[in-house]
């Protein structure tokens, strides 16, 4: 266990968790589940999908107009037009149940098949009716104008969609198109939230002097929810070593990824430290993270499954959280990427900082004559009103020591 | 209905439903519906909240270490410590039990709560334990350092939330702390969702030559629950006048918005707009937007209600419920705010656009050289597989022929 006490860096710890996650053997099983495909937004697809046909599969006009061989149509022009023999019209939904010969016409609409002969559509504003058999077509149209071709959207065979792609509202639509009305998408790793400390009660309890209410367990079940995580709530454990050994043995017994929100206390987070080690091997990989506010976290892989032990300050929590369990969630769910929820903007004060050190600071946005501002949140970085009052948060990285007013940032929004 | 045939701008079909919608009478009542807070993330608040304690309510410590009477540290350095008799030890979650006298000192832990007669805490780092009843202090401390004052996080009586908020994380842990622990937030405005066409099949279903399965009712039905809405699915109406009237009347009746996705053909668009002009007044305020793709939209508002006729095409129909509908529904929230969801990105070749119409583009992203670059997706505008293969959509605005290569353009994410 000589990796106690290691402060590392958040990218050390983020690579030294991926590598032993990578390496365990056996794998930790990914869990997979059947969803109707419309039921499946923002789900992560488990498997790899071929098309089954070409979309269309038919030629469709994307004009309402009339259906030509476009060669009958070379040289019209409003002063010479062509005039051409209209054969019919093509019901929506359904096939002309005729053949295009050469000098005709048939009546198309937006979205309705072209009869088998004819190679494109002339808009019906280029048109005009000479009697009910009979069109003059007054512009000239190329093979395949105002057309969909067979397999234009998408080819039979055409790979659709790869593993870890993650179900959008076009996803959705472009899977049912083609009739794949149930997709195998990553079933939620289960994130068990293990809130500790003698001075903490449920929500629902009027506090004793001494006492403040649980608010670890709920943020991060929130933010677990968000990262695509089904959390599993294990209430408040005693700062009681044995008592906290046995509630973190069935979490890890029961889901994927542990999280404690440790009290805060020296005494307290060496039995944590403890208490995590004992879950499994390799254990504990940093005892402490070069990150302000957080650095009292541990973080652990013990017998294939993540485990977290955040401080249990509620702004450290939910930095630490953002910063390296949403993306274990999204690492176990097979994601390949993560939507982006961050923003440009310029720094409205000078923001200090230690070289060696992030610093994650609280922002609120506003702009300015066209330009967003963020200016950071006062206030101690223990307060939960703190973030409420905070739309984002700006990363002051490692080598930096400080940004000055006026720079530009990136904002990590809330 | 000298309204008809109005093309408008999107800002002024904007300004204009919005208009009608707070000149309705009587004004269409908003739902409200109670929740535990727990359950709450990402509902709009109902309700003005106002904080029933201090929070904290006891002065506690940040830190580990000993709680003081500052006085009695002043001057105090490693060549002259204070010395300090130890009174007790203040267990997590506990009064002390005990008053601090001059020259006495308490041992605390971070989150604890300081006796009585205590002002502030000396870090343990800074202290020397002499014997058992004894301990000497070597760094002065200033009145209320190292502690948090009661209601330093929030004041009792102050306001906490006011209606239209968005229930973030942190907004959850923050009422819970307070011990809120149900709260009143906006129920999801109904929309009703109706696909029309005869060419238009169920995905279930294997189309005939000449249709197509039905899109727009899965991908707006998607686009409607990220928007905060309920997504009420009427199935497909073919292209019958009748049918479509009694179709839409129901659907009136039954939600708070409602949106046809319209066949795409003239005569198709001649009569949505003549169903949606019969549903109530004022009735339609833009048929024909000044947008690409989209231009055949309707926007009305028919007895206080929001009635959306949009194209059939699944881009086009994506793109302006994007524009309007989401927006709308936010509106119908009380939503004071719409989460953010776009990036800067610079153009990585010439967009051409016409002046007088705002143009929506489908593009990818992709860092090179550490700047994010968006590039156009090539295809016709109403491939669904166009939207598959994009991250987001750029703006060119009504007043620009366009935009060059390198220019800095805002990417709204998917």
């Amino acid at each position: 266990m000589n990796e106690f006490f290691t402060v590392r860096t958040p990218a050390e710890a983020w690579s030294l968790l991926l590598h032993h996650l990578q390496s365990a053997s056996p794998q930790p099983t990914r869990r997979n589940r059947r969803l109707p495909t419309a039921s499946a937004l923002d789900q992560i697809l488990a498997e790899a999908l071929f098309s089954p046909q070409d979309l269309p599969d038919f030629v469709r006009a994307t004009v309402d107009g009339y259906a030509v061989n476009a060669a009958d149509t070379y040289g019209a022009s409003p002063g010479l037009p062509a005039f051409l023999q209209i054969k019919g019209e093509v019901p929506m939904g359904q096939a002309s149940g005729f053949v295009l010969g050469l000098g005709e016409a048939a009546l198309v609409h937006t979205g309705g098949m072209l009869p088998s002969g004819a190679n494109a559509v002339v808009m019906i504003e280029q048109t005009q009716l000479v009697d009910q058999q009979s069109v003059e077509v007054m512009k000239a149209v190329a093979v395949g104008e105002n057309v969909v071709q067979i397999g234009e959207d998408i080819r039979r065979g055409a790979p659709v969609l790869t593993p870890g792609r993650r179900l959008r509202p076009q996803e959705i639509g472009a899977l049912l198109a083609l009739g794949i009305t149930t997709v195998t998408v990553a079933a939620p790793p289960r994130v068990a939230l293990i809130s500790t400390g003698d001075e903490v009660v449920s929500p629902e309890q009027m506090p004793q002097p001494g006492q403040v209410r649980d608010i670890n367990s709920y943020t991060l079940a929130a933010l677990t929810q968000r990262a695509g995580g089904e959390p599993l709530l294990y209430g408040i454990v005693p700062d009681e070593r044995a008592q906290l050994a046995a509630v973190a043995a069935q979490a890890h017994a029961d889901a994927d990824i542990v999280v404690l929100s440790a009290g805060s206390s020296v005494s307290y987070r060496d039995m944590s430290v403890e208490v995590i080690a004992d879950l499994g091997e390799p254990g504990v990989l940093a005892h402490g993270l070069s990150v302000r506010p957080g650095k009292p976290t541990i973080v652990a892989v013990c017998n294939g499954k993540p485990v977290f032990g955040l401080p249990g300050n509620p702004v450290s929590a939910m930095v630490i959280f953002d910063l390296l369990v949403a993306p274990t969630i999204q690492h176990l769910l097979g994601a390949d990427s993560v939507p982006a929820r961050h923003v440009s903007a310029r720094l409205a004060r000078n923001l200090a900082s230690t070289s060696g050190r992030e610093d994650y600071v609280q922002v609120r946005l506003a702009e300015q004559d066209g330009e967003l501002w963020a200016t950071p949140v006062l206030g101690k970085s223990n307060l939960i009103y703190t973030l409420v009052h905070a739309d984002g948060v700006v990363k002051v990285p490692l080598a930096a020591n400080g940004i000055h007013s006026g720079e530009w940032v990136t904002v990590s929004l809330y």
